[in-house]
């Protein structure tokens, strides 16, 4: 606790997920006053044709 | 707002998404009534060997 | 299966998720090909305070 | 209902979902109190790139 | 990880939980091989209104 | 996209929500490269007995 789960489109590098991980987990520590062992994040990657927006399949845009 | 996860056996195709992505999003806007723009929609793909009812996996049945 | 989990502002009527969750399952069932009784959805309603676009609270808008 | 959502690190064998499936409903069945039919299980793995704790991914460990 | 969700009817004891959480973290640390100490389980308690099977809110039947 | 579900134990306060959202939105923009707008986090607040380490509810420790 806290359990962060984030969904991305498919393509996101590891660089990525890497910066993203090491940078949320210092935000929620810090404000949330946890240790940054407690923070776990998941990236749950999603491809544009399972993505919706407005009715409309982000692979359609 | 609002957001919909919705978990499927693998293989459904994307022209099945798109026709649920389009009447969902118009059943969440009209009944909630909130703008189509609004709504957002995730398709989980999951195969059938992770999906369990009743103690049994989808791929046993 | 299909799951879907649907995340909405708190103050819809039980009405209103009612109408919901008949059409959201007509929908799924009819363009996924599975027998309603299959389809099953969960509400999971959220103060404005915890719901952020852009990287501002609802309650703040 | 009940839905149980397991998030897993790929590589799990379908032995092993299937015995934890299989387990999992037993548990909570019986402690819950209801038929084992009504106990829906998905499983959701992840790549070691997706996991983060304490800022670090899986991957980097 | 493992990182466990489980949609509960409201109305589940505290001793329920424990009970479940105790055993299920046996399942997933003796089946998964990881040591319990990484086990998650997160309750999400959801009430009637909130839960549809078939296009028919659990409240109504 | 990208979507953010954000599990926390209950008591935290308005600010500190408002806080996490604004610099998650800023580090998920910028590292991501998608503008801040599309950008979408939720909160969802869990009491201790409803959260598991080890097979232990936080409210037991």
């Amino acid at each position: 606790m806290p359990y962060v789960n984030i969904y991305l489109i498919e393509g996101r590098t590891v660089e990525q997920k890497r910066e993203m991980a090491d940078k949320i987990t210092n935000v929620v520590s810090k404000v949330g006053k946890v240790p940054k062992e407690l923070v776990h994040i998941l990236f749950i990657d999603l491809p544009k044709t399972n993505i919706s927006k407005g009715g409309t399949l982000q692979s359609d845009k």
